[in-house]
This record gives C-alpha cells, structure tokens and sequence, in this order.
C-alpha cells in the first residue's frame, strides 16, 4: 500500500495511492491518520488534482552516516565498526517537487540518496526480532548536505540541517521487502548514485536496535539508512531525483535561496 | 517576568510566577500560550500545588560545543574558530524535578551547566541587531552526556540526544540581561562547575545569527550556549542542581533506566 499525504484546496489528508499508470493514480482520502487501523473514505480524487506534501511530518530525523562502504571510501574516510548517527530537524523536511534551496553559507551542495525508514508507532529499546512491528514503510530521501561546511564544522547540525536539506517522498510503501532493492540518483536525467540496499553496512535492524537503545522514536519518525557511493554537485537550477526500487521517484529543483 | 508550565488535576498551562520567598510563589494562569500577546487569568495557584513542566516543549533543541575556552581544554580540545553545533531531540527533553534515567549503553555520564535561550517567535536569518526580538527568555538547562559514547562516535545523536538527557527548567526569565550571569552546578550540594556567561566565546547574538543563516527556528526552540569548566561524573542516586544568577535552579535526580 502506498500512503501519501497532500493538501487540496487548503485542507491537508492522506490517501492510498490506487492504479499502476503514472497519469492514471488517484488517492482514496484515509478517515484520520495511518499510524493506527485505519478506514478509506472512498472518496478518490486524482493525484494530478492535489499537491503532494511530505508524506509524514516527523518530530525527528534520525540519520546514519557511512552505511555504504564505497562511499565511506570515496570521501577519504574509515568504514566504522558501529554504526553513528546524526539529527535532520522537522524544518530540513520538504516534499516531493518542492524545492531544495541553496544556502548562502555553502558552496558546495551535495545530493545523497537513501532509503528512508519511517516508523510508524512509538517505541524505545526495540528488540532485533520486534524492529518490523514498528515500521511503518518506506520512502525516497535526499540526505542533501553542504559538503564543505560538513568538513569544517565537527558537528552537522548546519551542514546537513539546514532548511530544504531533506526532501521526502513521494509516499510511504508499506508492502515491501527493504534488504535488496536498487537505489538510484540522477542529476538532470543522468545518473550519479547507483546501489543496492543490500550493500548497507548496517542492517535497517541493526540500526533501529541501535537508536532505540538511546532515545524514544515517535509515529511519523524517519531513519535515514545511509547513501551509496557517487555523491556530487548540485547546482542551482539541477533537477535532482531519487528512485528506490517498489516505491517510486522523489524529484526536487535546486533553486538560489529567495 | 517568570513564565512556567506546569500541571495541575491532569490539565496543563502556562503561568506566570508571582512572589520572592520560596516557600510562597504562586502562579497566575496564562490564556493561551506566551508565544504572542497574552492576557492572565487572574486565576491564581501555589507553585507548591502544582508539578512543574519543562518550560518550553521545544521543535528542536540547537546546541553549541565548546564555547567557554576552559572547558574545550579540559576535555584536550581546541577551542574552535567558529562556533559548532548539534541537536537533541525532543524527546531528550525532560523539566525540573523529573528524573535523568542513566542509559545502558553508557558507563560515564556527565553533567554540562548550560544557559539556555528560548525563541519566542518563528525566525530565519536573523541579523545581529534584531537577535533581542526572537528571544522570549532564558533558562536554565543540563546538556547531559554520555562521554564515553560522545568519544566512540563520530556524531553525538546517542551521547547527547538520549531520552532525559535535556533538564530544562525551573522557568523562562523573560527579563534579564544575559551577559554577565553566575552560571553554577552542584551534585549533592557540592560545587562542580562555576562559570560567568561573560566568558562564553561566541556571543548569543553569534550563536543565533550563526544557525538561522541555515535553518528556522521555531517558537519553543532552545539554544543551548555551551558549558564553563568543571565537567564531571553523574551516578545513580546523585542530585545535580543547575544555578543561574536571575534565573533561579533546575534540580534534577539520577535514577537507573527502568
């Protein structure tokens, strides 16, 4: 099942995303919220009507770093023994055709495409063998990151927290078996990240055993999983696009920040 | 003026805090909330009756590493050129009186004395001379740590971001110079860390024109300013008390996770 949540005509909702053609998807609008049993409205509206939003708002972006060893390598570093994380903040979040802002402190934007985890009831110190009951599905994201503040600040807070820095979507697929799908990234229609979810470092278990040791996770939170090697450039005007293979295509336009 | 939240009979509010001796503050219930323009209710009740809140329930906490030169020297670090910084999450954040959990995963947790800034509007890119505006106040604030986790990985989501590790309390001084404040921190009664706000290397107004050149911040959200010297060890049973001149004390007890 494919859950997106949009706005139309100022109201905001989710919906399942019903068809196979992507002219043809329409949304059957979800009686309240998906983080519990939830019943369609029946009431179906065309997704080319409304206006996608990110499909959770989450209290806290959880993200991984260095969960692909060809891209541990690529920018000079050590593979790490255990996994480490790091915060996006609520306001990094953007949504599916929204628009990555270039901030003025950084002249070096990258993209970095991940699978993205979105946990779907709250919980702490989740067991291996429990980790699936508390997602809810999985969605596209882009770590975007301004590389050269990350090299010089020794915490990412800025680099990677910044306003518009976490574009999400385009929904959350919840009937999917995350452990060997294709990752992919184009710039302008030509591909710079190319990976399987199979090449993680750290399993999706592994690493919500990890986090769930320290602090509580929230309904609509996200675990970013870590990116695959060929991260670079994003430039003003790029059009930038994740795809994971059973979920869909996040695409985003790199615009100067107003 | 004092504002604190609280509860009372399974309601929650805001109040203002009226009185001098300890023993006989009393709390005149806000309308609403102190984000905007506010009336009081008039509606008066013992501070004693009531069970404090954390004063704010912050989007997001942003808080600065090493910004009193003694303390970066005390761990053997530099002191860096331009500020750094990095989240805790929501859900760290616990209020005055309530218990820090010592987690698991850790065996050497410390305490940090912070002076904590409390954003009274919704803000982006603020110039120096409109910093005083965004500010509703100051409190006091604990930047617990796990510093044998903080030295293992790379970024500090599980050392400084795990659940009760973010005391804030007693309430937010909306009056108050910030420049020049006795900040004091003691474990059972004992002097641990003693420190001015005048000795801090970057300035509030740098530490707040530093990360709104990269996100917004929202009303509720609180800059931690970083911690003077004398860092040190927290166990289960201990009592640690934050100080701040013109603000008042944050107390907080060390109870092993249950």
């Amino acid at each position: 099942m494919r859950i997106a949540r949009f706005s139309i005509d100022g109201n905001v909702a989710f919906g399942v995303v019903e068809g196979d053609k992507p002219d043809e998807l329409v949304l059957d609008i979800i009686k309240g919220i998906p983080f519990a049993d939830f019943e369609l409205s029946g009431t179906k509206v065309p997704l080319s009507k409304v206006r996608l939003l990110p499909p959770v708002l989450p209290n806290k972006v959880v993200a991984f770093g260095r969960n692909y060893a060809e891209h541990a390598k690529e920018l000079g570093n050590e593979v790490p023994d255990a996994p480490f994380a790091f915060f996006k903040p609520s306001t990094s979040v953007i949504g599916p055709g929204d628009e990555i802002a270039y901030p003025s402190f950084s002249q070096e934007l990258h993209h970095e495409a991940e699978l993205a985890v979105v946990i779907g009831r709250m919980c702490r110190e989740v067991p291996r063998e429990r980790v699936k009951d508390v997602i809810l599905g999985y969605t596209c994201a882009n770590d975007v990151t301004a590389r050269d503040v990350q090299r010089r600040e020794k915490q990412w807070a800025r680099a990677k927290g910044f306003d518009t820095s976490c574009p999400l979507g385009p929904w959350v697929e919840t009937d999917l078996d995350p452990s060997d799908l294709t990752i992919q990234l184009t710039v302008n229609g030509q591909q710079r990240q190319l990976g399987r979810t199979s090449e993680m470092i750290h399993s999706i278990e592994d690493l919500i055993v990890n986090i769930t040791e320290a602090m509580t996770l929230l309904p609509g939170d996200v675990i970013l999983t870590g990116t695959p090697a060929g991260v670079g450039p994003l430039n003003v005007g790029d059009e930038v696009a994740v795809t994971i293979e059973g979920i869909g295509t996040l695409t985003n336009k790199v615009i100067k920040r107003g």
